[in-house]
């Protein structure tokens, strides 16, 4: 995956691509594969997608969509159908001409020239197509409107240059499609679809985006109009982190399509389609790791709490029994908790006794585990040693630096959630019901953090401790029950230390540029240096840059050409420009305010 | 799909294939597409899906196996690496030859020819070969032992002879893979599966199943054993619904995987891969549906109840009105509810306002929506029309004629299950942790099953009544809180009924053998009419046939020639031949207990 050393992560200021690739393989996110251009998710890579989607899944179905699954092939005829389509997608795809082996005869199994298939299929590079052909059969009168439909699904795009998460030949993705009698209210759906990603990406990965329109050039092929979302990474580079897309009738006028109305009238159908994918971990992983390695946003990571033993012998032996049994207590409030000896290993609690792994891991220094669950990005660590046992708590050590300012937004977020379960961050934290109430327990975590925050000093962040299970702790036996609440507690505060992070980023670093020459020196910041680290300037600078613009494709590929700047969006945050704003390069009357910026 | 005329469920009797495919289409669960053997899995087929997959994922990691994710695409060459393996799997394979289109001289787009790859890649049938491929970089010493994985994934099997879920080219499966130290933990592993898959069908999908082992000629192309669980049909077919396999050494000696143990020596590695697929979702519909049409499983119906409102004018407004807070106070509770003219709809609640088809499906009879709803599958309907609003409460209708004595047996396993949420079956019901502790609802459910059973006469099933909201009903207004509690205890009597049901078939219907001539006489009775029906023998007579058997796979096949029938499992239940036992066929000393059946 990368050549540098295993073990040694890259720092950004050296080589920029290098530290990506060296903190993927350091947390075990992901490996190669022998097919180009696809990898594996590695068990640790694809918890993070799985939590990922149960959040999103719900979130789509709480909006009226209901999930179904289409064919993964498409006849090769069903690309031409929507011309505009057909241009921007059948340039790079898989496609199947057999289907049967038989025995080759130098040996081995080759195509059987016999099953050639008289019309090819493609592996769906996104299934508009074959979607809308079951829509035809769908519908028929106003009865059956809407349809709103998403699957979960692999596709699969050729691509020459890939990178792990941010642009492979196979990824996975969810995407929606729905069908509506008005034009206003498929608008509406493509809307409302972009507004629920934001708060997804938001509440899930802790990253903050733009939201805007694509410039007509950058619009999915098909569409009348892509709704994006748009990340800042650490680079200043943006990450297009999912789109929405308002399809007019193209699809349904291609596939026939129509609708009798009250009247008996025959009308078009309108549509959208929507998805976000894999993509977002890698938006999510550039957005929060730093020069140790992986930090993984705790309402997605794989583990939220590693658990060290630490001593000798007897002492050891102790310390593993306390650790084990908070692992089990945390685990049952829902706090997805490990020892730190199990959490290297490809399988989880419950499996065969490991044959001498988990010891053979135990050997290593206490640094080099503090190190490795580091790189592992787990969002907290709490070590139990004889000193713990004795004083009957341990330290919760926050993989980041915690932000005092963080922890009180935090704190009243809790608390604000406590009221009300529903709103958001509705699914950050999953107390366990068995336990306790989701209801009761929120509250009870808002009201530590906020109890620590009091006696923090000034500008501190609060030290947070965690009461051990079987120790006659200071805070009382009962206080043990709080373990969960206590890691939800830590975790909001580092979710919400994240999130602000990058929040400050963004709204730093997208600055208002107002000429042309502006710009271009702006952009050359943005490029990597000799070799391939990111410049102090491009990782503290301007980096998405806002300036009056009228919509001119020429323009746009001569400003990409000049600066490899491209228009993220246009109108973020639905502001346009002044009247008297003129175009930074043709100098006419602006139409938008654009955001260009360097992108992956 | 059918030929059957849209609207007519064909009776089993008649033409049994015909039956399945109405009884599909009526309930709107899948629809064909236009790849062949490919079928579109339609929101109400999807939902049984995702149902059974949430509960299975987490049942699979219970016995700590974690998710990973594989490429779709196989290298051709990897398929001939195990020798079985290929004989077994090569044949019948999707190839991806090209990579590129371009556009065609008479238009359209076609395969460029110069993308043409040098390696062909095969669209997994199954992933162990690309799996093992990676365990080899994963595994060098006992340390990283064991490794246990699972994907959710699509594979595709160019199919001769298709029909949905059964057998279709492409379709939705989980895969397990594991590599351990020794072959007692791999074969303890491929049983501890087999085990979790009798579990979850029984809990899920209310389906008991036969456990017992593949002959060698049925085995997985590779294993050095296949386990397997095969259900009963109504039609006394049976359907192998899961397989586990103990792969021995044949794969990891095929990619070169070795351990190296505490003293440095080299070791192999042992393999297990486990599977089941929508298959399920055949042997569920198959089961439990009757010449009326679909019957859901409660546990993975896509909505368990169906509220119908009715009356005229202002009577069906205020039904109406009690109807929606009916549903929303049993959704709150965790219970999947629907307005019955919501319920066939291609989007859910939340979504856009329908464009008037909520209102026109509104003018169907009374009659007809009853038959709809009754189509649809859904364990339970409620009416609620001026009678009930006047008296407070109205009728729960099963699906299905409840069994007093599976009322019983479920009022008594909710009881259990209020003690000890742990245990199965964990996940039938899951009480939203917003209204109520799990426990405790589980406590009342169980305790309102336990009090109707007792009202109810000698060996009637006990009438269940649901108090409505707004209203003064005749308990009391606290009692509309239990309305959640009261459709948990009502879908678990459902529940037991069909498992009861199903479970006395398969008792009943498997009988021993003593002669072959009493075999072929069994196969006759066991093949379809003229008219493609199911027999009256068929649908109540010896259906899984076991007699003693020496194995021989010429003997085997000698038995499939002459009478259809074939051997789904040895020694089922661990029951193995007498000392004296011999050989319905050779009459040789047997070494096993052979099921025959007819199989799908």
């Amino acid at each position: 995956m990368s050549s540098a050393t295993e073990g040694r992560v890259t720092p950004r200021s050296e080589d920029y691509s290098a530290w990506y690739h060296d903190v993927l393989r350091e947390a075990q996110l992901v490996d190669s594969s022998p097919v180009r251009g696809c990898f594996v998710l590695m068990p640790r890579g694809m918890a993070l997608w799985d939590r990922f989607k149960a959040d999103l899944d719900e979130r789509i179905a709480d909006t009226g969509v209901v999930n179904a699954s289409f064919p993964l092939l498409i006849p090769l005829s069903f690309l031409s159908r929507e011309a505009d389509h057909v241009e921007g997608f059948a340039k790079e795809c898989a496609l199947v001409t057999h289907t049967r082996l038989h025995t080759a005869e130098g040996g081995g199994v080759e195509a059987d020239p016999d099953s050639a298939l008289q019309e090819p299929f493609v592996i769906r590079p996104t299934s508009e197509t074959v979607i809308w052909d079951s829509f035809r059969k769908w519908i028929s009168t106003s009865a059956d409107l809407p349809v709103l439909v998403n699957q979960w699904a692999n596709v699969l795009r050729w691509e020459r240059r890939t990178r792990p998460f941010l642009r492979t030949s196979e990824f996975h993705w969810q995407e929606g499609h729905t069908a509506h009698a008005t034009r206003e209210e498929a608008l509406a759906r493509a809307q409302r679809m972009q507004v629920v990603y934001g708060d997804v990406v938001r509440s899930c990965m802790a990253v903050p985006v733009l939201m805007g329109e694509k410039t007509p050039s950058e619009r999915f092929a098909g569409a009348e109009a892509t709704l994006t979302i748009e990340a800042m990474m650490q680079d200043g580079w943006a990450l297009q982190s999912g789109t929405s897309h308002f399809l007019g009738t193209a699809f349904s006028d291609a596939f026939g399509v129509k609708y009798s109305d009250a009247e008996g009238e025959s009308r078009p159908v309108w549509a959208t389609s929507w998805g976000v994918s894999t993509r977002l971990l890698g938006a999510a992983i550039m957005s929060h790791s730093d020069d140790v390695g992986f930090v993984a946003p705790p309402a997605v990571a794989a583990h939220q709490v590693e658990v060290l033993a630490v001593g000798k012998g007897e002492a050891l032996q102790a310390a593993t029994a306390a650790g084990r049994a908070l692992v089990q207590a945390l685990r049952r409030g829902g706090v997805r908790a490990t020892m730190d000896t199990d959490a290297k290993s490809l399988s989880g609690p419950g499996g065969e006794a490991a044959s001498g792994g988990a010891s053979a891991r135990g050997k290593l220094s206490l640094g080099k585990r503090r190190f490795a669950s580091e790189r592992r990005g787990t969002p907290l660590r709490v070590e139990i040693g004889r000193r713990e046992l004795e004083q009957g708590w341990a330290r919760i050590t926050p993989r980041v630096a915690l932000d005092r300012e963080a922890c009180e937004l935090a704190a009243s977020e809790l608390y604000e959630l406590s009221g009300d379960v529903r709103v958001a961050p509705k699914h950050r934290w999953t107390m366990s019901d068995v336990a306790s109430g989701k209801r009761r327990s929120m509250a009870a975590h808002g009201g530590v953090l906020a109890a620590k925050n009091q006696e923090a000093g000034d500008g501190e962040a609060p030290e947070m401790n965690i009461v051990l299970p079987g120790t006659a702790g200071k805070e009382g036996p009962e206080h043990f029950q709080m373990a969960p609440a206590m890691a939800f507690a830590a975790l909001e505060a580092v979710h919400a230390t994240l999130l602000m992070r990058r929040e400050r980023q963004l709204k730093e670093r997208t600055v208002p540029v107002a000429s042309y020459d502006a710009l271009k020196a702006h952009a050359a910041a943005l490029a990597r240096t000799d070799g391939g680290g990111a410049s102090a300037a491009a990782l503290t600078g301007p980096a998405f840059l806002v300036a009056p613009w009228k919509d001119c494709a020429d323009n746009e590929r001569l400003v990409k050409e000049e600066t490899s700047l491209t228009i993220r969006c246009l109108n973020a945050g639905a502001q346009g420009p002044g009247p008297e704003d003129r175009c930074i390069l043709s100098g006419e009357p602006a139409t938008h305010l654009a955001v260009f910026a360097r992108a992956y």
